[in-house]
């Protein structure tokens, strides 16, 4: 993505100055998925955290989370993040309805609300998704890990989580009835 | 399921007698979904309808449908009553949480709510489920048939599907954004 | 609703013996509502919980609570428990949608799932509900107690959460971004 | 709104000419908000639908929206479109959870999804909203008109919603179970 052609192929590309400008005046939506794999029941046995690489050279971890692009859709952004996160052969099964089951908001001021982006404001619209196939992070993100719902929320998993995450972790297995 | 072995190896099983008196006394706890094949984005793009005959010999459409036994969970209940309905071959994806997308209240007097059901006063948690698989009808339903949204609320499909079910699918359609 | 009068004005009252014959057969529809006292935003700032005295003479804490009657709605069923246990100037918020944010399973046998009715089956609707009124707890409720969400996850007060409840608060917690 | 005073006190705005340039950079993060009357069961009696002139000069009806601003949360976005809509006595009842009934997205190119927005790619996350006290439409309103869930999704009412939003409003009366 790092080349613009002309006519643009990818118009929600924006340089770093237009970004970083576009950040400074309005929340950013964002889609943000948690892979999961489930049993046939649909029940949740692992959760996928993404190891990534951050800013400062600190290991964290993250979900799926990328932007949605202007003209992109909903639906179109969460299958666009998921390949670029997980590669072209994990085989995500996108939800029926894009009705997220948070609106996780991330402040670029912290202690402000559970979570935390000190680049930005950011809306995220937040999923779970199961995948089938075979994960290959992509990009920054070094591994994933398959973590048990209550291996997920160990308080040394949680402090690696980036940006506040473990709330929305939570969140996610509450919904899901995850733990016990 | 129509002989009970000792021990009973399916407890949620009633004789008709206790079937008829529970019937009377409470309302009936139900699962119901409603079949599905997605795209890769999760977009619905046809929905499933059983054709059955009805008690009185008349042809009716109908989703997945059936009780939670005693003992039984909401996902266990689903997956049986999936496979009673599709055949074991229809590879249901089933939902990550068991909130239901709608509450569906038959109640046994016609014309109180959109939804009726002359047996009983039946609770049904209903979902939109997506198959992958080859669906084998089974018992009583002769048939499963595809159709686009836009065929399934078509008045002359809304008036065969049984105990007012055409609102049901309406609401499935509003909740999975299948409705242009 | 002790005595029953010809002809019976409450219909979903049932003798002690058909009750007890009916929770042996079949899964017993519940409604729940956690009763939350919101600032304007709909932020929660309390939680109300009831402070009952058990079978057994122990102290136990739980939500507001109780079947579905044949023949009745669930927002009747709603409205009808929230005034037997808090009392009709309470002025409950019922919900614009009877998609409830969890689907409660409590099973007789205990240690199966997170929740637990040593009494029966029973699957409960389980809803939020902002009351802005005078609480006046009744029946068998000693008093209502206001809990911040921080005090009322509490491992305290877990403990004396009835059925495994402390689960069941903390789902609906997390759906209303209620923990820090 | 229209003086930019120092330091801003309003840090959500934007210059005509930074919000053109935004718009067509990024998606726009709006909030949205059916206006109801309730019954005492939560069920809706009446939807509330703004009478708008339009850019270009004609009638159109449209619900309470408007944009989440910089470092704003949604419940105060919400907040803020309410009273800025409905006038200050309008006593709306927030949900308690930001989980929309629907993700909301207005492309600018008509014709790729039901709901279109000229101006920009927005996203609303959509809210069915009762509201208790006295509504006075602000601004570029001219009236609130209630409607009952039927006269609301009379064709000729479809026809003037603004952008498509009759699609909005089926899917708010299917989640409230509002259509018979």
């Amino acid at each position: 993505m790092a080349t613009l052609r002309t006519p643009d192929p990818n118009p929600g590309w924006l340089s770093e100055l237009a970004l970083q400008e576009t950040r400074s005046r309005v929340p950013m939506l964002y889609v943000e998925a948690i892979p999961v794999r489930v049993a046939d029941t649909g029940s949740i046995e692992h959760v996928g955290l993404l190891l990534r690489g951050s800013a400062t050279g600190e290991m964290s971890r993250s979900f799926v989370s990328g932007r949605v692009f202007y003209g992109e859709s909903v639906r179109e952004a969460l299958m666009r993040n998921l390949e670029k996160d997980l590669g072209p052969a994990a085989f995500p099964r996108l939800p029926v309805s894009t009705v997220p089951f948070s609106v996780a908001e991330y402040l670029p001021v912290p202690g402000v609300s559970p979570l935390h982006d000190p680049r930005q404001h950011a809306v995220a619209l937040t999923y779970v998704v199961p995948v089938v196939g075979e994960c290959d992070p992509r990009q920054d993100a070094l591994e994933l890990t398959w973590l048990t719902p209550q291996e997920a929320i160990d308080p040394s998993i949680a402090a690696e989580l980036d940006g506040g995450r473990a709330h929305l972790l939570r969140q996610a297995l509450a919904y899901t009835e995850s733990l016990g």
